[in-house]
């Protein structure tokens, strides 16, 4: 129950991990650092999935299943991935357990050691393109567009439900080229499908942009991003889309044979969003009630809850309620009836505005008399009044909805707007960052020294150089050298 | 290409081999006893993921998802659980690679060892019956209904793709009730749908039947299972719904407070079918030119290869085939056209006949003029020659396909049924067994030690006591003893 949520005022942090708890979404498992995803939690990624994987297949791309052991000795092949995920490898070094000798349960079978130690895949780069190697012989075979969707290891110290855990699922794309233009614009396709399901499906307003060298995937040559915006001010990276140049083609010796007769290693690229995104979801949109969910990727669209005394009463509302129902599903609305006996109408209010369900209709015996049913906005708290022969159902339901989702996404682009500043001084960027927070546009000299110099002061990092940046002559805010164009800086998750 | 797939007569194991990898389906990986399902073999398991899915939603489960890794000390909890488990299990004992000193390369870091060492889920029971405890109070959170698809590792000695991998993709749902009759009811409903799922998608026959005490799985009171047979005459395990009594209840300390206000151990099921399905539907119905699929299952029902000779004749059929593709997708049908001119026709017709594309129209010049389509079925391999004023397309196709899933049903079902034979004396037990394989309907004493035994001389095992197994009373075929029926023996994948 939504009963004692912490205020976002008051504690941002605790009220984002009581939330995501009392939704019932994720909790922490029995293992550090990995989560439970909830029925309910899981219920939303899955709408995230669909969405995303139609768009993956409209685009050309195959799903295919890759292992999730990778020997060590891969890792290495590519020399800044090693650098990369090796400090955060979950090693698998046995493949069996005996009883202890001394009866105290199982331990490990010190004869059952690995020849190899296995690391549990952080991203499967590796793993991939040691398989490509035998996929792609010509360029007949180009491109290769595939994805899978998994789950991956990063054993991480601090941990976070959604945000950060050792465990996570995600899906990632890696596809192989012929040229380096068809690889860039691919990377360019895949962060342009995610900047549109963010936005359309999340409602949630991305920046499109570019990392900089310090903050590129490892192994990669060109990390493209999107950043949104949280209500406390931190910049959370939402995707991101790799081009790989010939890295790993390089690493595991992937040539095709071209249509001129030469041969020539593969161009490749990777992309992933991950149920990190749940996160995101959660924190751009919720309020101290609890969830705010956009329609589209709402498990339930819409709640009935009676409101009655009596069985004569329940039966009467059912029998509106139903009707109700049939007409919403017809039009392809989620609708749930809730008339469990166990709990009161304002329990209930209470319970779907913590879920976030976005519309809640309540019918009461005065309801049935007038012929109206009250219809209640999870988004911005208002009610109205809808009298049942002044318009369809299905068609006054569908347009709210619609109004719902573009009003919780114009919200968060408003308050992104605003959270935009363009700081042109060192003292400005400071004061801004400490009472404002949000995202800083500075000029910033191109230098990764500046950068970790400015992280290590400040902890606010280079979000991405937007993809719109304008050229703009000015001097970097920190260090007084030229620069050509504002970057984005933000403390972040 | 199919040319050279080994024939199933000559060399049945082999043939399975080859046509796994060149039908696209799947293939070893760089990990031992690990695979690669490949893009086309994992489009069919969506398939199957898609309708097991929705059947199970449809029986009020949801989806949830929980820890890969299970701290070594749960598996002990349940002391038949980890008899059964412990022997097969990856171990993670360290958290980070670090570079060797030598420069050799990567090596684990001594360091970064784990203080309990944690397993690779083989099965979820364990982690998930911790998790309900914090889930389950009262009968009001009863029955909790949930199923988890993931991958799932247990270290194999002997791999063969998609039969037995040391990592496999799977669905296993775990529920939690209030009383026995109704976990009773639960594992009889899944295994229901599983049986229902083999007929109607995979168009595979199983004999629905329990598990005898050997072959329970391990934590279970009563192991329900279907069991197919293969074209080789041997059978295939290819789902299981488990009874859980209370004993996972018990391990981890699951009560719940019963509406007359007691407190009692819930009842639990888990039940889960695999990727080994694949392998299933792969033995079940190819041939020796390749894979035959059910329609329903398949990832391309319809293809559509142009004969031509120049520009002229394609652009002219080409145009013909699109309104076909047209009226076919209209009518849900999925359909691919190849009118790729780096393949003649007749290397198509041995590529889709390879991938098991049920239905495969050919449009030459003389069907132009003619106003027909050749319409050539892959599980019978008949030909016909289609008038299109005769009837609509879409009706004309959709009536094939229909046909030709019942029809790979009807011809397995005799196959199947032609493969049980009755035997009554240790001798025919035997030569049967020998000579024409399949499953062996025979008495037996419902003893281990005469099943171990006749294991141990034959390699043949009680697949299970059917579920519409008659009383007959009669002899062991082995120890003479008394039996009050029949069960089936046989060797199996």
């Amino acid at each position: 129950m939504s009963k004692g949520l912490p205020k976002r005022s008051e504690d941002y942090s605790l009220w984002y991990n009581e939330l995501v708890k009392r939704a019932d979404l994720a909790e922490n498992s029995a293992v550090r650092g990995c989560m439970v995803i909830k029925p309910y939690g899981y219920s939303i990624w899955e709408k995230m999935q669909a969405e995303l994987d139609r768009m993956f297949k409209e685009t050309g791309h195959t799903n295919a299943y890759f292992p999730l052991f990778i020997p060590k000795s891969f890792l290495s092949k590519e020399a800044s991935h090693v650098e990369g995920f090796a400090k955060e490898c979950a090693v698998v070094t046995h493949y069996r357990l005996k009883n202890a000798e001394d009866g105290s349960g199982v331990i490990v079978d010190p004869e059952a050691k690995l020849e190899e130690e296995l690391i549990v895949r952080p991203t499967s780069e590796t793993v991939i393109w040691s398989t490509y190697k035998n996929w792609i012989q010509s360029y007949r075979d180009l491109p290769l567009l595939v994805n899978q969707w998994a789950n991956v290891v990063r054993w991480e110290m601090r941990t976070r439900l959604f945000l950060r855990t050792a465990e996570f699922l995600w899906q990632e794309g890696h596809t192989a080229h012929a040229t380096k233009e068809e690889a860039q614009a691919e990377t360019a396709q895949m962060l342009n499908i995610y900047a549109q399901f963010a936005e359309e499906f999340m409602a949630m307003p991305v920046v499109k942009g570019r990392k900089t060298e310090n903050e590129r995937f490892a192994g990669a040559d060109d990390t493209l991003c999107i950043e949104a915006m949280m209500q406390d001010g931190k910049a959370l990276q939402a995707g991101t889309s790799h081009f790989l140049g010939q890295n790993f083609a390089k690493a595991f010796d992937v040539k095709f044979a071209t249509k001129e007769g030469g041969l020539e290693y593969v161009w490749g690229t990777s992309w992933g969003v991950s149920t990190r995104l749940m996160g995101a979801l959660i924190m751009a949109h919720s309020d101290d009630n609890g969830l705010v969910l956009p329609p589209k990727l709402a498990p339930i669209q819409v709640v009935i809850v009676p409101i009655y005394k009596g069985d004569d009463q329940l039966n009467a509302i059912s029998e509106k309620a139903k009707e109700i129902m049939v007409a919403l599903r017809k039009a392809g609305i989620s609708v749930k009836y809730d008339d469990r006996d166990t709990h009161k109408p304002g329990w209930k209010f209470a319970e779907y505005e913590l879920k976030g369900v976005p519309l809640r209709i309540g019918i009461g015996p005065r309801d049935l008399e007038n012929g109206t049913i009250e219809l209640a906005r999870r988004d911005n708290l208002t009610k109205e009044t809808f009298d049942l022969s002044s318009q369809a159902i299905e068609e006054k339901i569908g347009n709210l909805l619609t109004e719902i989702q573009d009003s919780i996404y114009k919200k968060a682009f408003d308050f992104r707007e605003e959270k935009i500043t363009e700081v042109n001084s060192w003292d400005e960027f400071q004061t801004t960052l400490e009472n404002k927070g949000g995202f800083l546009s500075a000029h910033w000299d191109g230098s990764s020294e500046t950068e970790d110099k400015i992280k290590e002061l400040t902890k606010a990092t280079i979000r991405c150089i937007p993809l719109d940046q304008k050229e703009e002559s000015g001097t970097c805010v920190f260090s007084g050298k030229p620069s050509k164009g504002r970057v984005l800086f933000a403390k972040a998750y």
